[in-house]
Order: structure tokens, then C-alpha cells, then sequence
């Protein structure tokens, strides 16, 4: 005992997760896709590493509650501060800072990659998630940002999302930033409560108006009761303030505004340039059907200065709970004008758009878009005697196979056949190939049909029976393998296109 | 002045490296070839998370001179220790522990991925880089040992790297570990001065025989000579010792060893191994030509058990200096048989290899093995009119081009034609398609070969000649674009291909 007590426990930290084969590939085959189009829109790829010198970084996550402010951060031997990057934007806009010069403008870019966020995990939320996202720097016309909007569309649509089950929702900061300035929230010293007003808004899905109301004034309690969970400080607007700000973000909301408000320029501006962006994106064939403006949009960070976007799917998916709900948010992003000028005291407005890679790979294994079925697992080839000279035999076995193109391998456990043939039945392969002393003798060997023989072994139900059908086995020359396992894939293959 | 000294400096920490649109698009090349041998083999993709509880990674880091023992880490809210992974094994015994009982056995699986070493950085050794490993769980026998080793020979020769310009050196810990105990270094109480002999002999090809033998004798000087640089603590072995220990290193050295060396169970196990390896490997048809015996390869990890090999391209390839040398070691691994059986308390014998991506990188571009030629830059639509009209039909002609599989992009900076031409020139871009008010009247727009033309500016030294000849551009009716630009294209690759 004293023995166990040693033994590490094996176990992940929390909000962190592995990826299973099957998520492996099918992420793959969606980045492989979204790349495409980036590429097909003139973007390059682009790569920064996870480490960052916090500075650097900044900061501008919503979720502040916790150490480090939401950043996993650690001290360089030389005492510098060094953080894992939170998003991909951040790490971009040090990489062309840095490299400024040396880039052509505008700089259209492309990455992916992990991101880290030190916050309190839950359901569907990890501390380490995988981003894509495209760029444009060095280009402050709206024309950047409504080709972000139109990408985007077009992303959804060739991974197989019908139109109608996506919409691109585009809004403006100017437009939330005028109304905050003309009932008197402007200026250095009320940026804390424009955060808070901000992240009130972006939380309008899920708390409803009447909470976003209490964030927006007083304050809320987590419970949504008086004394439940913790509290969370408000804006402190008063009622006309409050009023002023959810009709400026009400979904699809024109209403008319205050006289303050509607004098005022910065609003004016956003409002201008969501009309710009509309032409755009309409003259260029793009209907309400892909890209409508929604004033609800704002975009959970902080460095967003123009033109925000998100995307989001219509569809209703079973959650995991077998819920049917609507999926919502898949990505989204904005224009952040001031990244990278505060590195060179320059203006160098950019925008650019993220995917949340996890989420669109859940949604679209929910919609049934994404199809894996196409890898075939290896065909075992059974070891039945042990000596160096069987080895090469089953070896050259594999090897053969292989040079065919066929995935295969020798079984390499210490097992007996029976324990062999279960092996191959959980890696799920389609054939086993077994060759004993007998067969060896004749210069032959056996070929099982693993799939023909599970589909015949759940037909037949009596054991003697079992024995009488003998599930489907062949036994070949040796020099017969590759075309018989040939044969027998092909078989599967038409099989399952059935 | 102000303004500057405010502005947060834009620089990569020590160690990290951005990486090029080019060297990605060569990783992703390289790396999908070694997927396909993989696949090949009958392994699955697995992954785990870049952060694990520290106590899970375990301390099996060669350099421990620096803060945190070689590894970046920080504590969790909870007070735990949470660390960067240093390599993809130790993630990968975590989870298979973890999961042990889902998991088929053997488990055969491959990763890739950053890993992170909290190092002193210097000239091609980075904090930060890329692995690709390989790994089969679960197999005591060494036929999975001589299989790793097949696999990466095969590897070698996918990627274009010929037969005799690579080796695949193949050992055993178990040989060292016998003679060490022979000579008194056995047991708990040594195991540090084992890891020492360990690195020391790591070394060998580093600093020579004579510079190993200092270190496992009374220890060396950094700098060569008395004084200069750091003094590294040698093992304290006397010169019989020093002598078993490099006998038993020495480079396809199969020496007469002393009497009681050869009685060492331990050294004759693991010599019989060896023997085995080498049996399996040559029955498979794997001669001198793509994997030796080698007994000076060690390996710098603490983890190994048993056989351990090394990949080492045998080509002379310019450095970054120019300089012609041997290019070394482009991958390794080993049996790590303790890895898994800590956290489960029972024998879990596993065997595994891992690629140095962005060194094998570097040695296939020098040896002209990757070509990421075949990546067009995009057509560059040049906005003469601003106007949302003008622009929706711009952002129609790069629709038009993409539909038709066309890399494409509508300029979006905020310049004229002289300098929009320019960043056509900087992106590489093949084709400039120009479109004002004239040719809009006449329902025309120009299009410009930008590579015959750079061909044609490189010839004509004269101006005069220079605007006589007119370089390729050619004047076409809108609904030409498509196929005009086509045929433009096809011009120039017939071109590249000779």
C-alpha cells in the first residue's frame, strides 16, 4: 500500500481538455476548409508564438475577477513579465508593430491557434480554446470591414451551412461610444463605467433587458435575487441614462434617439458608417439573408473602436443536455484602430475576425456537416509465433500492405490470438490476417473479415449456428494478400455507401 | 515627446520566433507526410492541453541550471502547481494513465505540437518549438522498439531524404546503466551522478572525448580553460571508471569489456536487446544503409529504459553561417517504460519517437526538398473610384475570380494607382486588374501580367525603350476577366515550369 500511496494521480487540470481522434480530424477538415477561403480571399498565413511579454499584450479581456486578470502570467529569469496570449489579436499587433516596415499595406494575414484564458472553467468553457482568424492592418476605410462581414458569410456557406441557418450581425461601437458621451459618460475618467455598461450589453442574451437594466444601474446579484451568488457593481446611470443606452442597443433598434444624442458626432459617425457598410455589402450581392446591422452587437473586449461583427448560427441543435437550442455566437470580431498604434504612437487602423474553433466543430458535428467515416482503421496482422524469423515474415506482411497504400500493422501487445482478434475489433479495423505454423507450412495464410464477421455475429443468435456459418474468412497463398485485402475493403467500402 | 516615451515597446521575448507565411505553409507540407507514414502505420492523432499539473509532467529535463528547472510554470488559484509542457511524452503518459482502461492495448498514437523549454536561448534554440511524436503503449517486447526505428527511417525517405544522406542510430540505456552499476555507480544513492555521466555523454559529439571525460571526472570548465566561462560539476569517476564508461560509448564500439561489466546482468540484457533490434530489423529488410547500432547514442532525457535511437541526417548542408557541416540530429526517442507506471503502480512498457519539426524543416529547405512554389499570390483588383457604386462592382470582379478558384483581393489601403501597383509588386502578385471612368464607359478594363512585366522592366534598361515596349497589359472587355486572367495564368506557369 505504501507503494499506491506514492503514485502520482493522473488527472487533468481543470478547463482543460484532450482531443480524441475523431475531434482531431474533424477539426482538420474544417480549418482545412476556412483556410481555403482566407487564402481564396488573398490572406497569408502568419504565426506568432504563445508567449507574449504581458505589456505587450495588454489588456482588454472582460473577465477581470480573477488573478492575473484572466491571464496566465510568469516571471522571466530577468524579472520581465511574460503572459500565455489570450487571443490572436493581441500577438498580431506586436508582430506588425514590430515589423512594420518590412510589410506590405494593407497587411492581410491569417492564423490559428490555442489561446488562453486564466478564468473559472464550466461547461463548454475551457481555459485553452483554438482560434482562426483573419486580419486586414493598415486600412481605415469600412470597405476592410465589410469584406470581413462577406468573408465570413462565405466561410459558413462552404462549410455547408445553409443560408438562413447563419446570419453575420454587424453594429458599431461609435454608435453605443456617442450615446455614452452625450448623456455624460466621456472622458478618461469614466472609462472603468463604460467597461461595465459595455460588458452589461454584451451580456443583453443572456440576462434579458431587466438585468442588463440592474448591471447598467445598481448593480445585480448572480442569483438574480437579493442576497443570492455574489453581487456584481453596476454602471450607476440613472433611469433616463439606463433608457438611453438599451434604446441605442435594442436588436434592429432605429429608434429615435434624444436630441443629445442625435447631435452628437461620434454617433453620427458610427451611424454613417454602418450605412456604408450596408451599401457595401448589398451592392456587392450580400442580402439580409447573410449580413443584417444589429445594434445589440458589442463585442465582450475592450479595444474594439469601429465596426463590430459576429457570427451566428440559426440553426437549432441539440446541446448536450439534448436540448434544442439555438447555437449562437461562432465568431466574431471588429476594428481595433488603437493595437497597433499604441506600439508606434501612429495611427494604424486594422479590423479582423475570429472563429471560435471548438464551438463551429461542435455545431457542425450537431448539423451533421462534418463526416470522418472516410478513415479506414488498420488491418492487424496477428503475430502467432514469436521467434525473430516469424517477426520479419509478419512484418514483410505489413510492409507489403503498407507499400499498397493499405493502413496496417503488426500487433505488438504480449496477447494470445483470442485477446489479438479483440484488439482489432476495438481499433475497429476492417480485416485480420493470421498465419500460424499450418499455414506457414502450406504457404498460406487466413484473411478475416472483421466487419462482414461482426455484421453476420449479430445475425446469428444461436451458438451452433455460430459455428455452422463460420463468419466470413478466407484463406489465400501468401502472395495473394494485398489483392484479397484489397477486395474485401473495396466490398466494405460499397457497403457502406449503402 | 511625451507621447513616445508612453508607448509600450513592440519586441518578442528571448527565445520566441514569429514564423513566415513560407515556413508555415513548409511545415504543413512536411508534416503532412510524416501523418501519412504515421497513418500508415495503423497510429491514431491524440492530443493533450500545452498546461498540466506539474507533478504529473515530472523532472526528467536535461538543463537544470535555470529557475523552475527548465520549465515555465505557475500556480493555479487553488495553489497548485500548473506547468508549460516541455515535451509531448510526458502529456501523453498523463493521459494515457488516465484513460488506461478505454484505451486498446498496445496504443499506438501520434501528436504534434509546441512545446516549451524555459532555457537559456542561443542561435537555433528556441523556448518554444514544434514536435511530432509517435508513440506505442503497452508492448514490453522490442519489436515495438525495432518498429519506431523502421518508421523513421521510412519517414526520412517520404520526405525525399535519400538513402545514405540519413541514419537511423539505434542503442540501449540498459548497456551505460550495466556498466555504471559494474563499476559502483548502482543504486538510489547514484542516481545523480548517473544523470551526470548521462549528459556528459550526451555531449560527445559536442565536446570530444577528452572534454566528456572532464566532466565525468572532476568537471569542466564552459569555456575550455581554467576560469573561463562556468565551471560544470563532473561525476567524480576515477580514470578506470571514466574509462569503463567511455569504452562502452564509443561509437559502434562493441569492445572487450572488463570482467565485471560482461558478468552484469543488466549490461548483457541490455546488449541482447540490441542483438534482437538488430535481427528484427535486417529480417524486415532495414540494412546498415538505414539503421545501425550505435552505442554512443544516450540521449539527454532521464525517462529512458531501454533501446533509445536518433534520427541524424548524414548530408553536408550550408548553416545559417554558410559554413558546409553535418547536419546531426533531426529526431529521437526511446522506451520509457516508468512513465505510465508511475501514476498507475503496475508495468505499462511503452516505446516512442518525436521529430524536431522546425530542424527537419530547416534541413529539407536546405536540401531543396520542400517547394512551396506552387502558392500564387492573389490578383489585385485596383480601386481607381471610391464611391460605393464603383466598389461593389470591384468587389464583383474579385467575386467573379474566386468563384472561378482564383487567389484574389480588391485593394484596400488608402492610395493611388502608382503605389497600389507597388503593393502588387511586394505581394508577388501575378496579375493587376485596372478599371477607371474610361474603360468603365467603354465597359473594358485593363489587365497587367505583373510578372512578364517585371521580366520586360529587368531587359529594357532604357526609358525610352521602357515605354515603347509597353510592358504585357492588355485591354478587354469586362465579361473577359475570368477567362483573360485564366489564360495569364496558365502563361506563367508554363513559364515557372521551365
Amino acid at each position: 500500500m505504501a507503494d499506491k500511496s506514492e503514485k502520482t494521480k493522473a488527472r487533468l487540470p481543470r478547463g482543460f481538455a484532450d482531443r480524441s481522434a475523431e475531434d482531431i480530424r474533424a477539426v482538420e477538415k474544417m480549418m482545412a476548409t476556412i483556410r481555403s477561403v482566407y487564402e481564396l480571399y488573398g490572406f497569408e498565413p502568419v504565426d506568432q508564438p504563445m508567449i507574449e511579454y504581458t505589456d505587450a499584450l495588454g489588456k482588454f479581456l472582460p473577465d477581470q475577477d480573477r488573478p492575473n486578470e484572466g491571464v496566465f502570467s510568469f516571471q522571466d529569469d530577468d524579472d520581465q513579465w511574460l503572459s500565455l496570449r489570450y487571443d490572436l489579436t493581441a500577438p498580431t499587433a506586436r508582430f506588425v508593430a514590430e515589423n512594420f516596415d518590412k510589410l506590405p499595406k494593407p497587411y492581410r494575414s491569417y492564423r490559428s491557434g490555442w489561446v488562453f484564458r486564466n478564468e473559472k472553467p464550466g461547461p463548454g468553457r475551457f481555459r485553452q480554446f483554438m482560434q482562426f482568424d483573419a486580419d486586414t492592418i493598415g486600412t481605415p476605410g469600412v470597405a476592410a470591414d465589410a469584406e470581413m462581414a462577406m468573408m465570413m458569410a462565405d466561410v459558413m456557406e462552404a462549410l455547408g451551412i445553409k443560408r438562413g441557418d447563419y446570419v453575420i450581425r454587424v453594429n458599431n461601437r461609435k454608435v453605443l461610444d456617442g450615446v455614452l458621451e452625450a448623456i455624460g459618460l466621456g472622458g478618461e475618467d469614466n472609462a472603468g463605467r463604460r467597461l461595465t455598461v459595455l460588458r452589461a450589453i454584451d451580456k443583453l442574451d443572456k440576462l434579458g433587458p431587466e438585468g442588463v437594466r440592474l448591471l447598467l444601474g445598481p448593480g445585480r446579484w448572480d442569483g438574480g435575487k437579493e442576497g443570492e451568488g455574489d453581487f456584481a457593481k453596476g454602471a450607476g446611470l440613472n433611469d433616463t441614462q439606463a433608457e438611453a443606452v438599451l434604446l441605442a442597443t435594442a436588436r434592429n433598434g432605429q429608434a429615435a434617439q434624444d436630441a443629445s444624442v442625435n447631435a452628437n458626432a461620434v454617433y453620427q459617425e458610427g451611424v454613417g458608417e454602418l450605412a456604408t457598410i450596408e451599401a457595401l455589402v448589398r451592392a456587392a450581392g450580400y442580402g439580409e439573408d447573410r449580413i443584417v446591422m444589429d445594434r445589440s452587437v458589442v463585442r465582450g473586449l475592450e479595444y474594439y473602436t469601429g465596426p463590430v461583427f459576429e457570427a451566428e448560427l440559426l440553426a437549432e441543435i441539440p446541446n448536450d443536455e439534448g436540448q434544442i437550442v439555438r447555437f449562437g455566437s461562432v465568431g466574431g470580431g471588429g476594428r481595433y484602430d488603437g493595437l497597433v498604434s499604441r506600439f508606434r504612437g501612429e495611427p494604424v487602423p486594422a479590423t479582423g475576425f475570429s472563429i471560435g474553433v471548438s464551438r463551429l466543430m461542435t455545431a457542425l458535428k450537431n448539423l451533421g456537416k462534418i463526416d470522418t467515416s472516410d478513415v479506414i482503421a488498420p488491418v492487424v496482422v496477428l503475430v502467432m509465433d514469436k521467434d525473430t524469423e516469424s517477426l520479419g515474415r509478419y512484418q514483410k506482411m505489413v510492409a507489403d500492405l503498407r507499400a499498397a497504400g493499405i493502413r496496417s500493422e503488426m500487433y505488438l501487445g504480449g496477447a494470445g490470438m483470442k485477446a489479438q482478434l479483440k484488439y482489432a475489433d476495438r481499433r475497429g479495423s476492417p480485416v485480420a490476417i493470421i498465419q500460424g505454423g499450418d499455414e506457414r507450412a502450406k504457404g498460406e495464410l487466413q484473411i478475416k473479415d472483421l466487419i462482414e464477421g461482426s455484421r453476420l455475429s449479430a445475425e446469428i443468435t444461436d451458438n451452433a449456428e455460430w459455428r455452422a456459418a463460420r463468419p466470413a474468412q478466407v484463406t489465400v497463398a501468401e502472395g495473394e494478400l494485398v489483392a484479397e485485402v484489397k477486395k474485401i475493403l473495396a466490398a466494405q467500402a460499397e457497403e457502406r455507401a449503402k
